[in-house]
């Protein structure tokens, strides 16, 4: 029986067991869905960048896709909503990729064995990813800047529960626990919970709370972006 | 209109707004109730410590109450347990008090304005404490060693589904929903919850799961301890 871990964000990462882990990244609102939907659409590549200095040693090389608070960056070609992520932009090519919370959370959880990248665009993929992958199980939320986010922590809680139901997996960490708890609060009306989530709040303030039904749409793909040694490609 | 910000973990603290905030600190396995207790059995002072070498110190003055992964101190005259908190012991007298999380947590909670020590023990009068101080609400659940702990998240919400059942607090804050909606699911068989949580199965494994039904008993007093200036005292 393998063992599921539950971190609600990179600034916890330390304090959990996660040597040997299958991870997953998770930034429902918007990094992990705009990562996904950038391989739906025929990207070969994400570079996840966390530092504006490194990204722009990329400019006029790679497309440069980057927010911080929400808001695209002066040199960026894109910002963070899946929306820009399209088929006519994206196809083949390679995406540096840096936003406030999403990539900081692709780099931290790259210090287990494996990293996917997680949505619920790509939800059941990445369940049969981890129970093919055969190992402790670790989901790592993005939360924001530090502090606890429910659309993470609901998703967690989702992929918590399929892997228990397999039977395969169990877990004794409470925050995988409470994420669950979470996901059978808010599974049957998943827009209508989400409603409270204060980054709903922070997206309608920039105009970009349309992309928000889109992030919490079910099994669109089922690309399972994978990440090693400083490359996103679709495994 | 007040707001409500809960914390799961100390390591979080810098990343919550907590400026003139009036807090809570919780450790309901063990440290907050066993403060609570040391309150209601007639303790004078209790000086929350967070490292050993200040705790010797107070060897010989005051009684020394310290525990580390739940097991007493060597030097100490007494472990984290609120059994061992009896008035015999401790009324009238000072207590010198570390703990692997608790007194850590109280300390950090010291940025805010004023703080409380919480527990189920005295659940109704730190409410009532709270809104008597008329200002934004600062919830900082100890956790453990940096992981996110059910039995703090469910107290802390309890907190703030009763602050804002009154009408005069709201909240915006991930964490504080989540703890409202975690409590929503425990309240009606507390103790049938709790049974799932990391922290049972560690004091089981010391002998020390009796105390749970105990830490986990509403409004055995009014007594509301509060932190000032490096000590804590009835208030």
């Amino acid at each position: 029986m393998h063992q599921i871990n539950v971190c609600f964000t990179p600034v916890q990462f330390p304090s959990y067991p996660h040597e040997g882990c299958n991870a997953v990244a998770i930034d429902v609102l918007r990094a992990t869905s705009s990562i996904c939907t950038a391989f739906m659409n025929g990207a070969e590549r994400v570079i996840p960048v966390s530092t504006i200095e490194e990204l722009k040693t990329y400019v006029g090389r790679y497309i440069i896709a980057a927010e911080r608070d929400g808001v695209k960056l002066d040199f960026a070609d894109i910002g963070n909503s899946p929306k820009y992520f399209t088929r006519e932009r994206v196809a083949g090519k390679t995406i540096a990729y840096s936003t406030t919370n999403g990539t900081h959370t692709i780099n931290t959880a790259a210090q287990c064995r494996r990293v996917a990248v997680g949505s619920y665009l790509n939800l059941s993929a990445v369940c049969r990813w981890l129970e093919a992958g055969d190992s402790d199980v670790f989901l790592l939320c993005a939360g924001w800047k530090g502090r606890f986010n429910l659309e993470d922590a609901v998703f967690a809680g989702a992929v918590a529960q399929r892997l228990t139901d397999t039977g395969k997996f169990t877990t004794v960490c409470d925050s995988a626990l409470a994420a669950m708890d979470l996901w059978s609060l808010a599974k049957a009306d998943l827009m209508g919970y989400i409603k409270k989530a204060a980054q709903n709040e922070r997206l309608r303030k920039i105009n970009a709370a349309d992309t928000i039904p889109y992030c919490h749409t079910i099994d669109l793909t089922d690309i399972v972006p994978v990440y090693s040694e400083g490359i996103i490609m679709n495994d």
